[in-house]
């Protein structure tokens, strides 16, 4: 089993499971979902990712003890990614770096496209200086602007201004394009490929959790 | 099509076809395998490599004339990857950075296994601090030695030498132990994860592959 970590608080088991249902629908594995405790609204600053990353260690080691092959952090910014492998003794998968680096491995200028006012720094670094332009949709400041047909509008413009400033490959920095299915209308409508975070953790998850049906 | 370019010169199309025939039958994807021309020796030092990296960039772009819709440098050390990135349009994947990319997604201990005295370049750039140590199997420098029983043996006996250092997954820097099928004897004998550079360069390009039947 994959163990998939949602850096939110919710009771909606159907909000719980949509990026572990994508996963497992894409890619054919099976995936638990589990959210931290307390934090409704996530993480939006320091201060909440500061909260935030001790519950992502403890809920990670949890996970491992219950039987849980490989861990992923469905979260473009990684929080408390470097702590939660310390902690454990199986392998463990960001979504922002998992994105970050398929797009490295197709060697392409990318734009990058979030909801916060910067891109992530695991992201950052790891793009260096394949990343030509990072955008947030106009109007668009968290997950929920998205669900509107005006803020799907507006991140389909944002992508047309990423492709007018020579970007290849969109990287999303934000897995509420996920939840939105973003990724295929894009391709679509500008026929440009698309790294979608939560498809990309799920490539390497994936892959990785086939060799344990060999190992084991 | 995902155009495959290999950096030695043979005219046994079985040999030719060996890495996309295993890409195509892992990931559902279709392959058209080239070599460059006159050099039957490949790639074995840095003379052999300046000659080659004008024959790979020729290639790629013949290749992209003829309808690829995405390149695979289908060796280790990555040979001309950023030479060809500048000569095409289409996105060129490399089999040691997909490797390396692969290992650095899933943050744990890397032992590279290879058959020179030293780590491609690309490798030990990508891979950083996150590597533990590099090993070239007893008595094998080239991949027919690889094919011996004797040869098999020694790469299982590097592998255990790399676990016993605190390695947590193997990476290998060499397509030769692709072609021998070392990944599942190693998975299946040392239960350890491993990451091949042909599975790898397929896992990339099969993903962005796929997408294109959605964009065109």
């Amino acid at each position: 089993m994959i163990g998939l970590i949602r850096v939110f608080t919710t009771e909606d088991s159907e909000v719980l499971e949509q990026h572990g249902q994508m996963i497992s629908k894409i890619y054919g594995v099976p995936v638990i979902n589990k959210c931290i405790p307390d934090q409704p609204l996530g993480i939006f600053n320091n201060e909440t990712e500061e909260i935030a990353n001790p519950k992502i260690v403890e809920l990670g080691k949890s996970m491992e003890k219950e039987g849980c092959k490989l861990l992923i952090i469905s979260c473009a910014a990684d929080p408390a990614i470097e702590q939660l492998r310390k902690s454990v003794s199986i392998p463990v998968i960001g979504a922002g770096s998992a994105a970050s680096l398929t797009a490295l491995a197709m060697g392409q200028p990318v734009g990058v496209m979030g909801i916060s006012d910067c891109v992530p720094a695991v992201m950052e670094n790891i793009l260096g200086n394949l990343m030509v332009q990072y955008i947030r949709p106009e109007g668009v400041t968290n997950t929920t602007d998205l669900m509107t047909a005006a803020g799907r509008e507006k991140a389909v413009e944002a992508a047309r201004k990423l492709l007018d400033q020579g970007t290849k490959v969109i990287v999303f920095a934000c897995t509420g394009f996920s939840t939105i299915g973003l990724a295929n209308t894009l391709r679509k409508e500008l026929n440009v490929p698309v790294i979608d975070a939560v498809e990309a953790e799920g490539l390497f998850a994936s892959n990785l959790y086939k060799q344990f049906s060999i190992t084991n």
